[in-house]
């Protein structure tokens, strides 16, 4: 006798959810929710593992990131697991890192659902770009600093780096970049051709979690000072006049005011 | 007998939490376990009051936001309020909607508490920039259509149009506006004056409740749409290509279509 996989004959479904920075409690509860009554979870990389305590411990849980180095799987590999799956079990639970259409390929997921009917819900997730600075108490936005954000990929389906990103760096909003620590030094030349070499900065690891790794300084140090830190990929850059609340810019602020009395 | 407030003495602490857009779900875990141990709840207008069934049924909730043409509290009567209910009373929930950090003055509170030498921990919230278009399935980025996004307020403090805004409608980045329905006329007129008329554009208000109204169109059209749909502020702007994703765009482009091959 052959027994079909999807033994209760389960409607498929997909839930694309966000889960957030890292830390497994800064997933929301409609997130968290979704992976009690998953029957499946395909999750990436940037997921941290815990918040896979949060899923139905019967649930099939499947990694499908891509760590460095390996390439496991593409995204149309992705996508069919992702619709087989559905087929097979029912519920399938596509977790994401942060937001899953900031820079996540979301969208892609859920159009190739619907290829298939496959209705698909979205559970936002918490952004890194907003989050990770704000769990270091850095503004994004604030009164006579910043009137605006606007968040970048560092590198983008080619390989370089975004036009956007230059247009960016001309203007007055604050810059965050995801996925940019590998083209730091590209990214300080550009704000650097601006004039802005004294515009703070500040490189998150892992913001969230217990490996979190900051470094703050402005573009003409940042690429030393994340030597220093030890700060690696996957980070976060932020550019802007807000970086100069945090309490670690004050000595820095400090070095140039004396600078500046001296001449 | 005179009894202290502070009967149990608890140490005055206060935690930022972002609310997210509306659905009460939508919070994270980490901002529902700080509302269960908070001694006094302080929330704003734009908070959905189911959240505050998180809360500690013994927790004191008082309402501290604007509603249109009322000014029961300013930004100082509400730094002051927090600091004196942490210490009378221990924890201090300060729930404010979306992010604390998107245009939500957080960062004032977090000061003004430093000034008194009481801790503070920020829990992210889930900012309406993202969270409402993606609800909608909305991409703020998307291969091939958007390698960055750009969130931007109407209304700044002056009361005038940032400068940042007029920057983004000359920007490739998709441009969300949060709080512009009042001026959505004069946002029109800079995208149009860009020669970006055919732009498409949504206008989300209430996102993720069930009070939720969409209007979509072009920038040539939106004002009109708008009005039909009868989208009220407060209400978020998304201008940018990833806006024609979504299904209800299907017929504008039809139109656009059909004309064309008219001509």
């Amino acid at each position: 006798m052959i027994i079909p996989k999807n033994i209760h004959h389960k409607e498929p479904r997909i839930t694309l959810v966000g889960a957030g920075p890292g830390d497994p409690e800064l997933i929301t509860m409609k997130g968290a929710n979704a992976l009690k009554t998953a029957d499946v979870v395909l999750y990436d990389a940037l997921v941290n593992e815990g918040v896979l305590d949060y899923a139905n411990p019967a649930a099939i849980k499947v990694y499908v990131g891509k760590r460095s180095g390996e390439h496991s799987y593409g995204q149309d590999a992705i996508n069919k697991l992702m619709i087989d799956y559905a087929i097979n079990y029912g519920h399938v639970v596509r977790l994401k890192g942060g937001d899953p259409f900031v820079f996540g390929r979301g969208y892609e997921e859920l159009d190739f659902a619907a290829g298939y009917s496959i209705p698909v819900q979205v559970v936002p997730g918490l952004s890194s770009s907003i989050s990770v600075p704000g769990l270091q108490q850095i503004p994004v936005t604030h009164r006579g600093l910043s009137e605006s954000f606007w968040v970048v990929t560092g590198t983008t389906a080619s390989g370089k780096i975004s036009n956007d990103l230059y247009e960016a760096t001309r203007s007055k909003a604050t810059v965050v970049v995801l996925m940019g620590l590998g083209k730091l030094k590209e990214i300080v030349k550009l704000f650097q051709n601006e004039g802005k070499g004294r515009l703070p900065v500040a490189a998150i690891q892992s913001g969230s979690t217990e490996h979190e790794k900051l470094a703050i300084g402005t573009v003409d140090t940042i690429v030393e000072v994340v030597k220093e830190k030890g700060v690696q990929a996957p980070a976060l850059l932020i550019f802007g006049e807000v970086v100069s609340l945090h309490p670690s810019f004050q000595p820095i602020r400090d070095f140039y005011e004396a600078l500046k009395e001296e001449l």
